[in-house]
Order: structure tokens, then C-alpha cells, then sequence
């Protein structure tokens, strides 16, 4: 089952992650949650990875109604979208796909949610990769 | 696919949440981020929702693995581990199934890491529910 799609763009790390906020606020997403993963890796492991942050992107509406429908998707919140510094220096960004929710649960509400999520979250892809 | 597992505790819920972090510390596994979802329905939608809160849980040396292996598992990382109050006031706690990120990947590697995070999330399950 593909469970992501993704984009490759030019530019600073932080820059990206500045950008990739900025283009999921227009299609409604704010960032519940932000892990570092390079900085976690270094406290816990002591072990040195490319920049690598995970976004917990939510759109309160949407996660909402998906609650409602289906309360055991939020083992499957906020929807993820990474950012990683590749080994050529250009940064992937990439998006946990919505419609696998929907296939996973097989709730048909969910189904709906989905794939408003998912064209959003396409949207932001676009208007990065652009 | 079955995609997460649960386990339904009495007491109060944040003592739940307290139980839950001690549980998952017992195992190896950090507490990566924490969105109270309550608060943010409340804040976002002016909506009231019963307690309910998506723990990011995290083995450090099992997410630098299933990492190196497959930098796209990012997606489905940290490990959500969720506490929400039911009408009947009981606390459900719940698990994504790793295996579940493993059989998305198809990666014999990943299979590997995510049979070890599994089998230490039942154990965790098996504890709040003793």
C-alpha cells in the first residue's frame, strides 16, 4: 500500500521547514507537534543524522469530523509531514497520504474526510514542488 | 488491516496518562510530543470533546533503525499511543500496531524492528491492563 507522496525542493533546512508551515496554514493545517530527529538522536544515542524534522499537521475541522466518525483514527494523528536533508543537500519533503487512513479503517465517513485531506495535502505539494 | 490495539483502564484520566508514560518508560519508549486534543477542539472549533491526548512514543534505538533502513517510515513515526475518556467514563488506551508500519513498507528490515516494538507495546498494554 503507498502511504506517502513527496516533493523535492532547493534551499536551506530551515528555510523548507518555514515554507512547508507556511504552505500547510493555507490549505488550514497548523503544526500540532514538531520532533527533531537529528537532536533527538544526538541526546538519546549520541549518534549524528542529516536534519530531519516530523510536523504533526492538523486541520481542526477536518481531524474533527474524522473523530467523530472513527474515534480509533487518532492512532493515525495529526497526519505527519517530514522534512529531510537528503545526502545531495536538497531537502525531501514528504506526506503521510490521508487515503491510507480511510483504506485502513474502511469506514466510509472516513473515506470523505480523507480525501478533502488528501487534496488539500496534494495542494501543498504542488505549491511547494513549484 | 488491523492497525492498532487497546486496552480499557479505570481511575482518573490523568492518572491514566501518568500510568501509561511509566508503562512506556518501563520499555524503552520516550514521550516525543503530546497534543491534548480537548484543548485543541476547545481552542480551534470552540468544540467539547471528553479528554483525550496522542502521546508520540518513541524507542530511540528501534527508530534509528527502522530510519536507516527505510528514511521513509518518518511518515509513520513516533509510534502514537492514545488515552481518551469514554462516555462511560472508563479510559481507553490505544496502540498503533507497528506491525502495521512494517506491512506497509514490505522492508524485511523494518519487519525486524517493528516485531521488537510490537511485542514491547503488547507488553506495555498487558501491564495497564493487569
Amino acid at each position: 500500500m503507498n502511504f506517502g507522496f513527496h516533493v523535492t525542493i532547493e534551499g536551506s533546512f530551515d528555510a523548507a521547514v518555514q515554507r512547508v508551515s507556511e504552505a500547510l496554514k493555507a490549505e488550514g493545517f497548523g503544526i500540532l507537534s514538531d520532533i527533531d530527529i537529528r537532536k533527538a538522536m544526538k541526546e538519546k544515542l549520541d549518534k549524528d543524522v542529516p536534519s530531519h524534522r516530523i510536523l504533526g499537521a492538523c486541520n481542526p475541522p477536518l481531524a474533527y469530523r474524522a473523530l467523530q466518525s472513527e474515534p480509533d483514527i487518532d492512532l493515525l494523528l495529526p497526519c505527519n509531514v517530514t522534512v529531510r536533508q537528503a545526502e545531495d543537500g536538497s531537502i525531501v519533503v514528504g506526506f503521510l497520504d490521508p487515503d491510507m487512513m480511510a483504506q485502513l479503517t474502511g469506514n466510509p465517513a472516513v473515506h470523505e474526510v480523507a480525501r478533502d485531506a488528501a487534496a488539500r495535502l496534494r495542494r501543498v505539494r504542488d505549491a511547494l514542488g513549484a
